[in-house]
């Protein structure tokens, strides 16, 4: 797999951009992280203001083998209903896509069920796990083939979607785990700093999942390389969701990562090509256990931090007016010029 | 003055929409933050449900004598200037207010000039202090009828305006100064852990205001009711605000504070009138130095960490999608039984 993906290191536009930010009718730096937001947009964008278009909400869902050791508070037939209730209209991230209106595409990667056609609805299931993945404390979650047709779909979905935005979401019951195996792998971290609640396991529910996964990364032991890991611990959502950012880099789409499982998808896509980070804004910070620690081990600084843990991209939703409030104020404040307003003083 | 506000403890209804939020399909309090704003945004409209109307971003704007003593990094002039490129559309709480579909209200409540009328201007100047404060290191910075001259106008200025939102803002060269100086004089904390920067003071400025600050805090030694301390240290644009936060309370208005300027403003009225910080939405905690010790001694949560040092309402203005958020998610978002989707697992 060739990844090509373009550097952020056009540092005469980011001088001309920065200079542009620092005329703008306030003191310097007072309008904090939405400068280095404004700033980081204009790069991807490879130009002096930025433009946002029609930006794309995308929801990867898929089941879980490893579900059946018990790992979840949660019952595996709540991903397809919760996918039946994003498309109805009811779920969180369905309320937060029509506040902000961004278009929302739930994509069936790996889901228990079949489903209606529906208008918002893009299935990418793959051959030999159409239902989800096999339980990874038993064998490995997929077969590197189903790996791999995983992130070809991903690739292919997001190349059919309009827009110059990409905004992460997942469902997916027991996908908590699948991100904590990708984390405690990737990273080197013990499971325990890895795993947390997810849906809302209590003390025994917690020590069980730990228990659980420490099965499945003895298991797999040899699985160290990201496709690897991905394969042998991840999730279907998630190699769909790798594609997909793959291929939003490719495209220098701005890539909007929500909380703690999105993160597992970006982190194994940046282990494979580490420019894929510059085109990431990390939304949140999720009270997942975990999610803080490994958005520190990515130099990720989130913008919002309400205590979320509900995934489906709830906090990228949460977030995104922030990105347009970049874009607008880049676009549409006045400079100190324009607007007749006097400098700092020289002498203070 | 009396101040009638009505406390929030409808414990009835807290626990019905505390129900409400907890029967949405999501994990139990995996919404965070803004299950805690919704249900107090219920509260504050005695409402099983939330309905944000007309939200009126009111910028209060004023200049401030002790500019004279060079506490500021930019000159007197600026707050006028500001005001200009504020009605131009040209300043960032513009072009957010613009965004969100926030009326906006820019009052004079004593700067230094007479503008031409405009549909968003609204001048409410004070006899006496027609163009300002007095430096309060020489006089107390407000007489007595002024200051009350000030929380009147704010008073009737809200009661003319609609909607059942106020977001506050300002806007006032030498303002961090008289809102350092409250803090000090109401918390009792010394005068260095109040003091920031500012618009973007040095070090040599910055320990010129310290000394500059403690002058005037010796003068009003005997100012420690909070209408003393508003009278002899603040500023007639805190003041005004004051009224204005007096008035929207008792109207049952949320109120969305800003950065330090309005936290002072919040103090103030909340020392006269406990019961207004139940109706107080903290936005974000700014990068002035003091404002986060300031929120914790408030015992306030803002909702947003930007680093902001702006004020001008923008973190007010970045904030307000949340509330919108609070507002859709409870009256939108299906339950687990009209959604048919199963509830938590009983055994794990």
């Amino acid at each position: 797999m060739t990844i090509e993906i373009t550097r952020l290191n056009n540092t005469a536009l980011r001088k001309s951009v920065q200079h542009r930010i620092d005329n703008k009718t306030k003191p310097l730096a007072s309008l904090g992280r939405l400068e280095a937001l404004a700033l980081q947009l204009a790069l991807i964008q490879n130009s002096e203001t930025v433009t946002l278009i029609s930006p794309q909400l995308v929801i990867f869902a898929a089941d879980h083998g490893i579900t059946a050791q018990g790992v979840s508070a949660y019952p595996s037939e709540v991903t397809a209903q919760m996918v039946g209730n994003m498309l109805a209209g009811g779920a969180a991230v369905s309320v937060l896509a029509r506040q902000h209106g961004l278009a929302l595409t739930i994509v069936d990667c790996g889901v228990k069920a079949d489903f209606a056609p529906h208008s918002n609805l893009s299935v990418r299931k793959v051959s030999g796990a159409r239902y989800g993945t096999a339980d990874s404390t038993i064998t490995q979650a997929m077969t590197p083939t189903q790996c791999e047709s995983a992130i070809a779909n991903g690739r292919a979905l997001l190349n059919s979607l309009p827009g110059n935005v990409l905004l992460l979401g997942e469902m997916g019951i027991g996908n908590t785990s699948a991100a904590a195996l990708i984390m405690s792998r990737l990273t080197g971290l013990p499971l325990h700093r890895c795993v947390g609640r997810g849906t809302g396991l209590d003390d025994d529910g917690l020590n069980r999942k730990i228990e659980t996964l420490q099965r499945a990364l003895n298991l797999h032991i040899d699985a160290t390389k990201p496709m690897s890991i991905l394969a042998a611990l991840g999730g279907l959502e998630i190699a769909t969701m790798v594609g997909a950012i793959f291929q939003a880099a490719i495209e220098r789409r701005i890539i909007v990562v929500d909380g703690f499982i999105t993160t597992a998808a970006v982190a194994i896509a940046a282990a494979i090509a580490p420019a894929v980070l510059e085109y990431c804004v990390f939304a949140h910070c999720s009270a997942e256990s975990g999610h803080a620690l490994w958005l520190t081990s990515l130099s990720a600084s989130p913008l919002i931090d309400l205590g979320l843990r509900l995934g489906e991209g709830s906090g990228a939703a949460l977030a995104w007016p922030l990105l347009k409030s970049a874009e607008l104020l880049l676009a549409e404040m006045a400079s100190f010029e324009s607007a007749g307003v006097a400098e700092k003083s020289i002498s203070q």
